[in-house]
């Protein structure tokens, strides 16, 4: 059983080009099959605020009308996607820009609207494996943006983190997968005022123990969940680190946070 | 050897969801393998003018400064792309969206600045055939916008007929291809204010004729002059109709102006 890395990048990195240039090169420099999946960072909320249309969020997550449909589509699809993907050509990686619809690949539904609507904002349903696995045995490097559809003819915005953990689970009974979050601090941090107090290993029993402390909070919950979730699910390993810090995993140096399932 | 068609659409239908919608339903019943191109319509524009960028066109070309290519970027690949894949998806089309930096499938060089400087346009230096046949042969069928790269990670701007033709003869040693132009008149008109002077079948000889006395003229000149190239270049039959018009070839009707060498 081959290995494939799944890549997750997002914030900082994807705004800023000098930042976007060092990880992509680091990503180049991976062995073995892998994808990368890319955030949108600020660039859409810029483009919103340009355009005069109210950016509206709800835990995080952006509400999605049909306008920041078409400003996340211009972004994610037009702007980002294209430019990593020309990036990494440079780098001599045979990039292919996705998003779920290319190729079937991620089918989504529309979120049912309850408390919130969140607009046009698409749940996973299915991960097309069989077109993904062609893809990586033709060596091509898929780049998925954080776009979905509904098989119907519509665009959906899927976060992420979401999109990386279910390629991961989708793809673990044909690779021995890892999943790799990246972002803007070396790991999960013990303290958040100290950058250098990164845990190491974190196991499920020990996460929930510091979610109750109060010591992991916000943004990083969801992230965790993901991990953890994964790893029920067949992933092999799941690290969180600085994009920064990717890097090929025979360099010896522990980096970031490695999710353990015990 | 099998056949291929290469269908490229522009203008209006590009523009108008319900004219794309239909255009899409007819490429979907075009039997064997296939292949859509497709021009930015007045999105790129329109969007420029929201975000105060001014739009300068030199011969029908745009002058694509740095801040003109994002929004072509994002007009052609995060809108356009996105959406038509996404329709062709619902029509059980297993369509892939692509740049030419996807795959590395269309290498181009920066135009070099003469009297004008075009900016960020690209002139089409390499097609990855090999790349190409495998997406055919994978059922895939890949859906180009007007961009390409230049392999250094930067993308340019290239008119999509220039794509379609490259595409056309770089593809027609391994298939029997067909290339067709769509737009929104019936085909090649006899006389400019008679929508029904279509002409059947025009030679070169007949083009140059028509061209001297003024018939044939402006942008409709480049288009044929590519027509009679991917003719002379190996491409199989070359057809001009309203997208509208488009439909499987043995529907027996004569629709459009069908371009001979002779």
């Amino acid at each position: 059983m081959g290995t494939l890395q799944i890549v997750k990048i997002g914030g900082k990195v994807v705004d800023e080009p000098s930042a976007l240039k060092e990880v992509l090169y680091r990503f180049s420099r991976l062995s073995g099959k892998k994808i990368l999946v890319h955030g949108g960072g600020k660039g859409a909320s810029a483009l919103a605020e340009r355009l005069g249309i109210p950016t509206q969020m709800v835990e995080g997550r952006r509400i999605t009308d049909a306008e920041t449909l078409q400003v996340v589509q211009m972004v994610y699809a037009g702007l980002l996607n294209t430019n990593i993907v020309a990036g990494l050509q440079a780098l001599k990686v045979n990039a292919m820009g996705m998003t779920g619809a290319d190729g079937n690949v991620i089918l989504s539904r529309k979120r049912p609207v309850g408390a919130i609507d969140f607009g046009f904002v698409g749940d996973v349903q299915r991960v097309n494996v069989p077109f993904v696995k062609m893809l990586l045995e033709q060596q091509v490097v898929p780049v998925f943006c954080a776009l979905t559809h509904d098989g119907q003819g519509q665009i959906l915005n899927t976060n992420a983190d979401t999109i990386a953990t279910e390629l991961a689970v989708a793809l673990s009974p044909y690779f021995s997968t890892e999943l790799i979050f990246t972002f803007e601090k070396d790991g999960v941090l013990r303290d958040v005022n100290d950058a250098h107090s990164v845990i190491n290993r974190l196991s499920h029993s020990e996460f929930l123990r510091l979610k109750k402390e109060g010591v992991i909070q916000e943004g990083m919950i969801p992230k965790l969940e993901n991990a953890f979730r994964s790893l029920q699910k067949g992933v092999k390993k799941v690290r969180i680190l600085n994009a920064l810090n990717l890097s090929p995993p025979d360099s010896g140096k522990p980096i970031g946070t490695t999710i353990t399932p015990e």
